[in-house]
């Protein structure tokens, strides 16, 4: 599998060299986090921030405040940038774009896919990055980033950005990382969402949500099984409805919205994951199998 | 845990003895499957169905069939029931209550938790039951039955239902079963309709859906982490924020609603996530944790 090969995550040294030279633009907390993990990692690393006294603790650590931006940019061949906005990134390395020749812009600042490809057209040599983690485990492999962009660059610089957590390359399209970074987060809220509806249902008859967790939570490994074979259908374009039909859901949703009305809890949630189904069913489902709810969010159903 | 005590799973016989008789009262596909893992584990099994012709092949595996319900219920201890629904058991059972005297009457019919209530009126040995498995994985492990009721009914005759699959009981609530069932069931709704909508997102973008899927349940194993979490802070009643607060939330899944709208993709179902969480906020939870959200779904807020 792809994300075998292409995962890094180097949060323990594996050398004695010295890490390659890195500068990271964009001292907030997450930047902090970001020149913190690089210079544990032994990384001569550079930083810049407009607010210069943010940068004195990182300094204390042994980081270089460079006294301009330039001057930050050629410092290393790897330029970090974690900035509030793509707005900031503009405004910041804008004027200087001449000496980000021959360097890697990597951004990690948020934002979206088209800003990340517009940014992209600055440099032949930029990823743009999306990190799924807070500043405290940065530097831990519980910390998710995620790479796209220029072919090669995350390969020549995979060690570097291993030190910051488990990085992951997901292709050339610099708005990848973006889309993924907002699939997966709405992934995890979906799944609280549903958890959390379930908990406030279980609740209304005196179960405690810690009763509810530990079965939720087997369940949903259950469901990741599901998953994958979904995505498998979804790329062959075709629903078997293998275990139930669309139409037998439908009906398990109908008591799911009955039960939270006499519990009187929300019922909205349940009644659109009801109204969903309804529309695949509409749209000649009703024997597929639930992925075929996958046309409804393409927006075909 | 409670569900490790109350937990039983023996779809192979742990014992040369023969099984207490059971009787098994309608023979859909649910029903024939639910005999036939009790003949396979040795039970003698007493079967009923309104078409008589549906028992033949289990007949023909060493099933008896009764000549009328009373019979059925009068030929084991245990008397299991899986019928279309609770008007089915009522018209089916009702004439007959008399003769449960003495029995565990377990009612795996689909149904709501004040159906399971009112059947469990019927009999002081009332265990109510749900099934979240196809009949081909009823007998093993992958099978999940919920069962909640009569005290000491489960732990009477927790060997016999284990032979069904991983069968855990839930309390002494009658209702509990079909609760936890279709809140389970929600749970897996959200989480899929939440990678479904993430799988249109990347799909736009070219990614095949079963690239996207190990990345997707990687996380949600990090997800189901924060179930873990959150479950206890909604027993304690307070949602700090230790990871992100709600306002960080609401600005991530704008961008959510962005990336769709740029996609051409389903936009209702992450404007429906904003909405939920802007209704947290507006109840005051904008520094809350996402756990903050149950008093939506509690109908609170």
């Amino acid at each position: 599998m792809t994300e075998t090969t292409n995962t890094a995550s180097n949060a323990a040294p594996d050398t004695d060299l010295p890490g390659e030279p890195v500068t990271v633009v964009g001292l907030g907390l997450m930047g902090k986090a970001l020149a913190a993990a690089f210079l544990a990692a032994g990384h001569p690393t550079t930083v810049w921030n407009r607010t210069p006294g943010k940068a004195d603790e990182l300094v204390g650590r042994g980081a270089v405040f460079a006294s301009s931006v330039t001057d930050a940019l050629e410092a290393s061949p790897l330029v970090v940038v974690c900035l509030s906005d793509a707005a900031a990134v503009r405004d910041t390395l804008g004027p200087h774009r001449a000496a980000l020749a021959g360097r890697t812009l990597v951004n990690l600042t948020s934002g979206t896919s088209e800003e990340a490809r517009e940014l992209a057209s600055w440099t032949d040599d930029y990823l743009d990055g999306a990190i799924m983690a807070v500043p405290e485990v940065i530097g831990h492999p519980e910390a998710f980033l995620l790479f796209s962009g220029a072919p090669g660059a995350f390969e020549r610089h995979r060690d570097s950005l291993g030190r910051l957590g488990n990085a992951t390359y997901f292709g050339e399209d610099a708005g990848l990382a973006s889309l993924y970074d907002v699939a997966l987060l709405g992934v995890m809220w979906g799944t609280l969402n549903a958890f959390l509806h379930g908990a406030a249902l279980l609740g209304a008859a005196k179960v405690d949500a810690s009763a509810f967790a530990p079965f939720a939570n087997q369940w949903i490994a259950s469901v990741t099984g599901f998953i994958s074979a979904y995505a498998e259908q979804i790329d062959h374009g075709a629903y078997p409805a293998e275990d139930a039909t669309l139409e037998t859901h439908l009906a398990t949703m109908k008591y799911l919205v009955r039960e939270s009305a006499a519990a009187g809890i929300d019922t909205e949630w349940p009644a659109r994951l009801q109204a969903l189904t309804e529309r695949a069913i509409d749209a000649g489902h009703s024997g597929a199998g639930y992925a075929g709810l996958i046309d409804v969010f393409r927006g075909q159903a």
